[in-house]
């Protein structure tokens, strides 16, 4: 085969991290994995991932699914009925690029908060005065996300003071708590903070195994085992329930075991590319500080548009995602190595021109 | 009958200009006219109004519905389907009070725009960049919603040159253009503009009947015929068609003669009642200006909040909205003279204490 | 003005009982009537209405609404959340003739069950083994919906024992049921059970006041006072909440003074025409038995279609409603008289050729 | 790991073809597959399934989706907007089984047609005058579905000459085709019928590999390139977007080389099973003829119910499905021999007592 996609494997390719491909070692546990019918709750390697996770973030019960999205979206169905409102930062996954299915399939408003610090952080201060008046005219606000680390805000990890403040804020207002983690194995290892302490924060958590820790698909929701439930039935109604699955189940619990305390690496690696885009002459990191796997930048008009820098990039061997008129991408992960990131970081420093 | 609201009624009532009642006129009109069963579309007064609004407008057809908010949610679903994505200024009326419908009945995202003035007005600079990216991760923009006047803005009027810059800017997205006209009559007085230089240039209209015009129900979406044909399905779906509902439209045909020049009064007595708010320390105009019929107003703590600013004027024979935790609305209407917005401002005067 | 619709009241309408115009005594009661804005819960004659008819069917609170078919939604949305499931019979004016807003509103499934004896009535075996099972491949059985009297049933009236067996079974599986009662009027007088027996034996009763009853505009969902706060919510999202509404209750508080028990004056009326269907060979009644003012037949080959004879009897000077390809539906009302009912049996009877 | 389903694995399981594992040759190919993130539209083994799986059905262009559940529900939403209707058997799977997806998902009606012949067969007569009429009470009927095998029809094949009819009944409406073929395979099978006379008969197919075809997990969408481009979208909404997922799609692609044939076996397994039901007093096959690899009956009282005869047949190592109060399923499938559907038909006959 010379698909082009064959041709880009000898790519250095930073676009995302969900792009990895498995080691020999998750490959093998994968095939020797005993499986079973997950819709009829039988398959041993997905209940063995199901408890241990819940296990590990302190809550009660996990569900598997095939996508962080999906995770999410259960999660806003479970804490909310139509007309009901969830309060979340602008830039925050679910409401960008989760293709409008708060309302598209549960009738939810979305209510963006903006982040003063432009970084996707919050305070519980950013909340205040948001809750909507009890009445006929406004939705019900009954549901708070956060994002940690947040994707869009540049891979920021928001501390769990903060956390802990606008928990105890939402809980005043009698507001769910529903944390979208899909990279929060990146917060653990940043901040030395353990699972279980995120996760008794939220009353619903999203954890995905396909970014940082480098497995083909699966995500999961977490929470206590009634909504759980509730969430097993929603699996179904979006056609998420699946079969054998213990074949990607086994991925993550070897993902468990392995991948967790490497993401360091590419938070070293991050730096290594944070340092040569801070070099060009144009380039300006956006947020300025990189803290863990996710570089972003913005392009001035020197250099066209973000686009035009991808594609100078691409052909120089390195793949990172223009995602914005001007604003580009670029992540580390599992399947680039320190030394493709100093060459990464050789190409960026080379469009200084 | 000794009910609250019969002692109310000594009340100078400013809380909004939809607690009007017919006069004896527009009285007689009604129970004068011709009816018939409007789900055949054979009243004749409804259709005489549907003809007539829609001309006034430079649009070819009308469709008499029960509120403003029903002709808002029915352009919502007659432009948008599921998953896409309408732009709106951040406190509009369809946003803030029509209890989250976009996304509760039509599966429609709102993207709220801050209003960089803080009255509700935008331009087309605003927009600029909110076309969501053609992906399958995001919402499909549709839809731009403007508001004239601007109820919470402050009864705001964005002038035909902004709007005409946003139309082009939306016709080159190829998106779709409604207005919120619940109060556009105001603004055609206040601007001597006339109606179908407006409604021209939009693809839907709604107007309402039921506040500065007086009329006791009903409300109108304009718009070419074959969307309104379709909206005439959707208001089949929500239960708004009615029967024999000539007897409305005939005091929207009577207010049409008789009541829209009238708004210069309300208008002139929104200033007497805005003066007096600037003389109270503690009481702040906001926005400043007051263009219309509509006079908000912020209470800073040595007045407590608005619900206790609220109290002392009902004690004092006049009633005001307080619309937030420290926010008050004012507003002037056919149902009371020069002489009672007097009697008011000396009522807030006295608040000076 | 010369419209077709002036020219058809010359005609006897028998299309629906919808088309009914005030009486003047109706028209001097809505003149008369005190009013103010409902959406404050300010209008005392709406508030009178809804006090009132509650009383009347003994239950709690009431709802006044545009139309039946809102609140027939309104009480599908307060009973059922998405994925829940309406047991109803298949004719019913909820199931045909309500735009499908069960799903389109509300996400929820209506679940049709065959009247066995095709005249719309339903009896407690025929809801046995129909609960959905408790499995997450299932929707939630949650709601019953009857129908009294039975429109497309031929104005039939299910008899209170056999509701009473219904609401047993329905309670035995914690369902809610829900009366679409828009003519229960016509099932009080018929039977002389009064309004509150029927009204004990439901969650919920949606009254139409503009059908027999003869009032312009307007219907009201009664239940217990919880339900019904969730319902003005509802009505809010809907578009349904009006102002000065008052007018139009007062034309149903008058109708209930003066316009029950004159219902049987229709059903002898209904009696008279249809005689003359029977004698006309070709048309078959159905059901063969007329108990209410509704007349259903059907008519075979020798006379076309339905849309034929209606054309013929139009030419005669009657107009009756074509509701299927072969099917006609005649209505008595407040609007006809007994003589005019005699013409019209007259024209009916000439169609025998 | 002493968990149930370990023991359960030395049971003859004959609750679904749905609880297969994958064969060595199978699991061999899916851990040589090459992968990519096909989010991304990147993995090159599931691209070759797309396109492998279209040219088949002679339809052009496919989608990988993670169950058969989902590309039911993509189906109905790309071919349905909210207010549509679907007309399909009353039994079949997306009205049964799919979580009233459709109403709770996409705001569509789904009306059901009884199969005359209670095996889920339906004629183009079955259909006629089913088109709601063009008017804002109704619905508006948009799409035909049907199911090839019909699951709870018992594994019964609609001939493609009845479908070829309804079709064009479909096609004179206007309306779209979708055909529910999970089990299609079986049907190509046992009438030789190759696959693309059934595709081309219909908009769009959904196929599952996860049953007859013996892999863990994986359905695809069929139809033309603009609809599955639709369908991507949806299939992002509603979660279902993967990431390496070609090494699900790898065991899909074995299949079609290695397990297509086989189905003949199970066919006949099927036979083997049928034979002793019908040799048990009280037992009694409904449909009495068993067509493919589906074996539905009925056990009256005299043994108590259908949990009670699944029971009886556990304890003698064989696992069947109660599937109603009175209905029992047995399925055969790649993962039970002949000898097994041997022993497994002994233990029936046992039960003659």
């Amino acid at each position: 085969m010379s698909s082009p996609s064959i041709r880009e494997r000898q790519m250095i390719d930073l676009r995302s991290d969900t792009v990895t491909r498995p080691t020999p070692g998750m490959l093998a546990a994968m095939t020797a994995a005993p499986v079973g019918d997950d819709v009829y709750g039988e398959d041993p390697t997905v209940n063995e991932l199901e408890r241990r996770t819940a296990a590990l973030f302190g809550l009660e019960a996990g569900l598997f699914v095939p996508s962080g999205t999906m995770a999410n979206q259960i999660a806003v169905r479970v804490h909310c009925r139509p007309q009901d409102e969830a309060l979340l930062e602008t830039t925050s996954h679910i409401r960008l690029w989760e293709a409008g299915g708060a309302a598209a399939l549960s009738g939810v408003t979305l209510t963006p908060i903006d982040s003063p610090t432009r970084d996707g952080r919050l305070g519980a201060s950013d909340f205040a005065g948001r809750v909507s008046p009890d009445d006929m005219h406004s939705v019900r606000t009954r549901l708070v996300c956060l994002e940690v680390t947040h994707n869009r805000g540049g891979g920021t990890v928001l501390s769990p003071d903060a956390i802990g403040d606008i928990s105890r804020w939402a809980r005043q207002h009698n507001l769910a708590m529903h944390l979208d983690g899909a990279r929060v194995w990146n917060a653990i290892v940043k901040t030395g903070v353990p699972a279980d302490v995120w996760g008794r924060m939220f009353d619903t958590v999203n954890v995905c195994f396909s970014k940082g820790l480098g497995t083909p698909v699966g995500s999961m929701l977490l929470g206590p085992r009634d909504l759980i439930a509730q969430a097993r039935r929603i699996r179904k109604l979006f056609g998420g329930a699946m079969r054998q699955v213990g074949f990607l189940a086994a991925a993550c619990l070897y993902a468990l075991d392995h991948h967790i305390e490497r993401l360091a690496e590419d938070h070293e690696n991050a730096q290594v590319i944070a340092k040569a885009v801070e070099e060009v002459p144009g380039f300006t990191l956006a947020p300025r500080t990189v803290e863990t796997n996710l570089v972003w930048f913005e392009v001035d008009a020197r250099h066209g548009n973000a686009k035009a820098v991808a594609e100078r990039l691409k052909a120089k061997g390195v793949l990172v995602a223009p995602l914005g008129a001007h604003v580009v991408r670029v992540v580390t992960h599992l399947d680039v190595s320190r030394e493709q990131c100093q060459k990464a970081a050789g190409a960026i420093r080379a469009l200084a021109g």
